[in-house]
This record gives structure tokens, sequence and C-alpha cells, in this order.
């Protein structure tokens, strides 16, 4: 048996693989607030790359950044029914601003808060109430906002990245003149989306509509991106959703139209979480640690001087040094090559090991020999730890980019593959239960079938733990057959899948 | 007299000037949530900009971004006596974890926590708690780490953006293995905030060390820029603090130095916030609304197309167009110039005005005559309304990069000469209680004189609604003269002025 950086291995324990990822990658810790987490700077760096990608696209189409505050005072939540029963269950509770001693010197609670507020589970009540007093006229339509922020939802089972009580996230909110403008932005968006997953992430995604019985509370339709993880889980790694007039009524944003009458407007929403690391985490991962495609390394490049006795240090530095400069020089994808020339006090061994685990696509292994042949020693994340090649220095810089795209590639079609591999059509309820019944700790995949878009079917699939994942866009309001739970006509296919 | 766009003016009403520049420019609102507020495009826009160059200048020196959690557990506040007793008075406090619906349908704060949290109103002691887990032996140090987060203080009175419930801002920590290099590095800070403010923000400062009674709470030393407002009032632009051992001891932050001995670790704390834009908007702003250096300006230049009927708008369009494409070719500071074209309906007086209202350095008019003459009629933010200059389109293009440095140098010029002409030095109390007494709308000043570092002076300026700013670095330790409130031999001069 070949000894792997992680303990257990994927195949062994997959979410407890996980943890020990994220732990070996150096993403995130444990904190003292319950289900919350602490992003560490490897994992934080990863969600930068992110944040800056995304702003970019949601700049070049109109989009504005703002910010909202944390708090929303209970009236305004309550004032969509649906909405706030979707949050009510769980979320942070403010009743105080400020603290006393009491008699034993402990501190508690004091000023009680006439109405109490909550941390934002979402902001299209308190955004909604504000857009009101920004829209008069169909003149000051659309408004195209975003915001980065943190949001708070009291999980009860979380796991770090994929779900916990903190996390953060970008959440866009749009309004519009007429339904099909809202429209169009809520289906922009979904493409916005797919193109940052698939692309940038390297993790194919079904781009589909949530049935009924899954969508956003309050909203008129949520479309979604579903990926697979290596577990063959589903994973919701992003949603738009079309909101029709249902906030736009209940805080009041209405315009004079072009005849001047008044009109309530239609309104979006949509948001991508920190959720997506971990995503890429479970997507790209192995049983030596993080995976990273070179788009959203922090480091695509390390370089690690390997070297015996203090004489040896002084030119291999200056020659380490050069090498990065050059490197740092070419642009990849738009960005200067990110380059790191790791001179810490460390084994040369442990120290590839650490960059292994956090998943750097390319390291440079340099020792006195390199120094003097002109070459460099390299070992790729996508190859075998052992398999290294080395090169002459100036052959590899003028290959650098190609190489990088080679490995995106690679990470790329090997997740495409997979996704693609495990969709099963299903065609009787008996097969789908059979399906689903035989799992323990990696599940069978995705299940495709025809299925009516209605909440009767979740008595079908709740008690086998398997969730309705959507209505892929591709299959939607195109098909003729039978549901497989009910039997009645329907007109789409739905994936359904065990998931996160 | 001239109209101008701004009601009142700010020599007839300062804070009321300030707020409605704020609306006039779009740069924030007032929110459903007592004491915050919601921050406009425009608003952050600037802050967007703060950011970019701040988040590059802390990571050239080596700090890397991460993320803690928002809530503090109220056992983890206690652990630092002094510092718990400087925020228990104002902050927001967590008690519940979901809503239900009482009785009459009314929702209610359920799920008791068990022990409440507290909304951030700054990280020291979770991640202190957190960072101890981190530090093992001296080879892990330094840790240098940035959080960009948003805050909350549960402030009585709350202005825009210089003191609101909520804000953003960065918060800096790091530990430290000497204390040599503890106090280095929040000089260093205090260095990299003085060059964000005065030369990315065109705001001169005063660095200097907070007497020991402004001191943020736990703190050694709490290290300090103040600036000057047009309505000759202080404000306090940017804080580094000098932690010693305080935190490091309630989180228990040790390490295995290179005797092998277990040692204290140092830290320090730091933060800028988004008061800073109150600040430009305080110090540059004229009767007409904000007035924005071109580092910070969303968009340096704006293109308004003038035109009476509709055969000459394609012609103008293609001509515009072209400009816009030509300058933002451009680069100003690092940065392509960001040239907005304005297309949108509305008149051209009108749009005028929104841009002046909005602080934008240049603005170019362009009319079908200029389209014929190959010119742009060019109206600058620092020079009157009226005062136009027609120029040729090329020779406008070439000089352009000259005529941003211009805009920027003059902006920052007028408020050095500003603050430097209204620093007083006084000799005696009665002077000082003269200088501080005669004031309604704006204020006299700064003064500067000899104190003594010693809470007993707060009994002589308190009753004049005077406040101790900083000791300026420059006078600290070097002086020999008596205390003009107690009469006590003292090697200081301290700065005083009101404040916000």
């Amino acid at each position: 048996m070949v000894k792997t950086a992680i303990t257990p291995t994927k195949e062994q324990n997959y979410p407890e693989w996980y943890q020990q990822v994220i732990v070996a990658a150096g993403m995130a810790d444990n904190s003292p607030v319950r289900g919350c987490m602490v992003i560490k700077p490897w994992g934080y760096a990863i969600w930068e790359l992110i944040q800056k990608k995304l702003d970019y696209e949601l700049k070049e189409t109109g989009h504005l950044n703002a910010y909202f505050p944390l708090l929303i005072p209970l009236s305004l939540l309550e004032k969509e029914a649906s909405h706030v029963e979707g949050f009510a269950k769980e979320c942070a509770v403010v009743t105080h601003y400020r603290l006393i001693q009491d008699k034993s010197g402990k501190l508690i609670p004091d000023g009680k808060l006439e109405e109490p507020y909550i941390i934002r589970p979402t902001s299209e009540t308190i955004i909604g109430e504000t857009m009101a007093k920004w829209v008069n006229s169909y003149r000051d339509l659309p408004i195209l906002i975003n915001q980065w922020a943190n949001i708070m939802r009291w999980e009860m089972r979380t796991r770090m990245f994929i779900r916990t009580s903190e996390f953060l996230w970008q959440e866009g909110h749009t309004v519009h003149e007429t339904e099909i403008e809202a429209q169009e932005e809520t289906l922009k968006i979904l493409e916005i989306y797919t193109k940052l997953v698939e692309d940038f992430l390297g993790i194919p995604v079904i781009q589909g509509i949530k049935p009924c019985f899954e969508r956003f509370p309050g909203a008129v339709n949520t479309y979604c991106i579903e990926a697979m993880m290596q577990d063959k889980k589903a994973l919701q790694a992003g949603t738009s959703h079309f909101l029709g007039q249902n906030f736009s009524k209940a805080a009041g944003i209405n315009f004079t139209n072009r005849t001047g009458n008044i009109e309530t407007a239609w309104t979006t929403s949509w948001g991508v979480t920190t959720r997506l690391i971990g995503g890429v985490i479970m997507v790209h991962g192995d049983n030596d640690g993080l995976v990273l495609p070179p788009t959203i390394a922090p480091y695509q490049i390390v370089i690690i001087p390997i070297y015996r006795d203090g004489e040896e240090i002084e030119n291999i530095n200056i020659y380490c040094e050069n090498i990065k400069l050059k490197l740092s020089k070419i642009m990849f994808n738009n960005e200067p090559i990110r380059v790191f020339f790791d001179k810490k006090d460390m084994r040369g061994g442990d120290k590839v090991w650490q960059w292994i685990k956090k998943g750097v696509p390319i390291r440079l292994e340099v020792g006195p020999r390199d120094v003097k042949n002109s070459t460099v020693s390299i070992g790729k994340r996508t190859l075998n730890t052992n398999e290294k090649l080395t090169l002459n220095v100036d052959i590899f810089v003028d290959q650098i980019i190609e190489n990088l795209n080679n490995i995106q590639q690679t990470i790329t079609e090997k997740a495409r593959k997979f996704l693609d591999s495990n969709i099963f059509e299903l065609h009787t309820f008996d097969e789908f239960k059979n399906f689903f019944s035989e799992e323990n700790n990696i599940s069978s995949g995705f299940v495709k079938c025809y299925a009516i878009d209605d909440s009767i079917i979740e008595s079908y699939i709740k008690p086998l733990k398997v969730t309705a994942r959507c209505i892929p866009l591709s299959e939607y309001n195109v098909n003729n057959g039978k549901c497989i739970f009910t039997g009645k006509d329907t007109k789409h296919k739905m994936i359904f899948a065990k998931s996160y």
C-alpha cells in the first residue's frame, strides 16, 4: 500500500479525509464560536482570487458594489411571509446593547432593545426597504447592486466551508422595470456563475431550475448550478433567484412607468459563498491533500532551495530569485504568475510535502547541481510525487504558460469525466430505490429521471435521504414522459442525489 | 451672493453641510437600523480604492489576510480586564438563536444561548485565542495577519462615516518574538497609514502617541495619525497599538524561544475604517459638494455629451467613445485612468451638476462643435464651475497625467496649508481657555502646548469640551518645559482640539 499524506484516505472515510485535507493545507481552523470557523491565510487567499474574478465580471455587466447593515429589524423580516418562515428557525438574535456586571462580577446582557434585531441570514428585506426610496421613475431602473458580506444562519450540523453558521458571500440584488428584464438578469447571472465555477475553479456543473419545494423562501423561481463531489454527492454551488414582485410588494418598490402610471417593480437576488472553497477541495483533492487549478492557486509555482552546507546558500538564493523574477513578469490568465520562493528554515523534504498538501500546481526544487547546469527539477501536483523532470531553466520559463494551461485542463477534464460518467438515467421507482440503497461512504451518483415539479415527490425521496437537485435547463419543458414516482405526465426530467 | 449647490454652506452650518454633501454626492443613506447607514455605490467605490491601495501595501510588507468569527463569546472578552471595561458599554449582544411566533402571531426570540455572544467591537480576544494555537516555537514568528471586516459598537450619537454603530475596517494583528520587533511593527504600520492618508487621500496628518488616558483599552501604547477638518476640529484617522504582553498573557500566546525556554509573545493591533471617507468629505469638500483627489475618484474623468436634436447623437457618441478608449489606455498612479461616458437620459446641465456634486476631478463636455473642431471643453472640480477651457482633444489626452497630478497636488497643498496655519502654540492655561471659548460652528484650531502625560489634565480640558489628541512624535521626550495645566515639568508638547 502506498503511504499517503492524508489519513484516512477519501476511499476509507470521505468526510474525515475532507477535514484532514483542510488541516494539512492550513485552510481553516475551528473557533471558540459554535459552528463558526477561522479562515486561515491559505483558504482566504483562494477566496480573494474568487472575489477578484467574480467582482470583475459583475462590474463588467454593470453591477455596482454597496454595503447594507448587518442587522435586520424583526418588523422588516416579517413583511414577506414565506421568507421569514424560511429563516426564523436559524437566526442569531440581538436583544441587548451593552453588558454590565452582576453582583458576583459576572458580565450579563443589559439595555434591552425595544425591537430585537437579527443578524442578516440574507438581505432581501433590508435592501428592498432601502431601494424603495431610490426608485421613483422608470428612469431610475434598472438598479444593479452587489454586496460582499458576512452572513449568519444558525446551523446545527456544520462542516467547514460547506455549511457554517457564519459564512462569507456576495449577494446581488437588482430591480427592473419589466418581468422579462428581471428574468434575463437571473439567467445572465447563472451564466456568470457557471463560467466562474467551470472555467476558474475547474468544477463542471449542471445548470438547472430548483423544484418548487426547494426554492429560496419568497422566490418565484430559483436557478442553480449543481456540482458533483468525489463521493458522488451533490453540492449546490450557486443560486440565482427570480423574485417576481414578491419582495417589491412587501417593501413597496413602485415606480412611475413610461405611460405615467404607478407600477410595482420586478426584482432578483443571487449569491455564491465561501462554500465554493469546500467544493474545490472535494472535487480536486486527493490522498496527498489539496489540488489547486492554477487559476485559483495563491501560488502557482513554489521554488524550494535544496542544499546541505552553508556555502551553497548564497549562489542558490541568487539563482532562485532570478527565476522568480523571470516568472513574475509572465502573464497567466491576465495576471502576473504568482511565484513564491520558500526560504524558510525547514528541511527541504518537509517543505516539499507542505506545498504538496497545499495543492500548489508546480514545485521547483533547486540544488547546487541545478545552479551549475542551469536546470530546475520540476514536480507537478497532478503527477506522482516522485515523478520529477529536470529541464533547462530557460526552456522551463518559455513553456510555463503552456504548462499551466495543461494542468488547468487536466484537472478540469478529470472532474468533467467524473461527473459525466456518474449520472444515470433511471426509469422506475424500484430502480431508483435500489440505486440509492446500497450506499455508505461513497454515494452511487446522480440520477436523472422523469418527475413532476410538485412537493408530493418529497414523500418518495425523503425516506431514502435523497434530495431533488434541479430540473436541468436542457430538460425543462422539452420532454414527454411519466413521473417515476407518481406516474403522472411530466415535461421535465429531474436530477436526484445524496447531497451536502 | 453666489448660489451654491449645497445648502447650508459649510460656513453657515458645518455639520448640516456635511450631511448634505453626502446626500448630494449619493455616498450614503440612512437605514432602518439605529445608528447604521447604507453605503451607496459612490461611497463604497471610494472605500474599494482605499482597500486596494492599503491591501497592496500590507501584503508588500508580509501581511496575510484571514477571517475570524463575527461573534465573540463573553468569556473570551473577559480575559483582558481593561479591554472588556472599554467595550462593555457599547456592544450588541446575541442571546438567542431562533425566532418563534407567540400566541398573537408576533415573532419573538427563542432558543436562549447558554453563553451570550457579542458582535465584535474589535477582535483582539478571539484572534489572540486562535493564534495561541498557531504559535509553538520562535520559528512560527512573526505572525502577520490582517482582516477586512465589519465592526459593531453601539454608539449613541452617530454621524455618517465618522461614527456609526456598524462600520467597515481592516484590523491587523501581529505576534512577535521580541518587544523591539513588535514596537517596530507598530511604527511601520503608522508609516503605511500616514502615506495612505497623506499621499492617497490628500489629507495631511500629525503622527503622534496618544496620552495614557486615550489609549486603546488593553494597549501599552497607542500611536495615531490626527487630521484637521475644515471646521478645524480633529479627526483620528488611524491607530496602531503596541499591546506589549497584555493580550498574549490573557490568551496564552507562548512559545519556545531560541534557548529552549517558554516565553510570552509580544503583540500589536492596528486599524483604519470607513471613517476615512468622512475625512475626505470634511477636508476637501466645498459648497458645491464633494471634491475628490484623482487617486481616490471612482471616475477621474466624466464625459458628458451635449446635444439638441437627435441627429447629432450618433457622431457625438462615436467621438466620445473614442476619447474614452484613448484615456482608458493611459496609466495614472499604476492604474488605467477611470473614465465614464455618461450617456444617460438627462439634461446636460443637470448631468454636469451631478458630477460636480460627486467631486469628479475632470469633466469633459462634448457638443457638435467639438466633434467638428476636434476639441473638448474641460471643466475642473478645483476651478470655478464656469471656468472652462476648450482644447484640442489630442493635446488634452497628451497632457492628462500632468493635469491629474496638478489637481492632486493642488488639493493636497490646500489641505496642508490649512492644517499648518491652524496650529497655535500656547503658553498658559488662560490663553488655552480663551482660545477654545469663543467657538460655535467653526472651531479655532489645534493648540500645541507643554503638558504632562497624566490623566489629571482631563480635569482641565473636559469642562472646555476639548480633547487631548496626541503627543506629536516630533515633540515626544525632546522638550523641557512646564505643563500649562499643572505647572509640572514635562518633556512633551501635546496637541489639543475640539474633535469628532
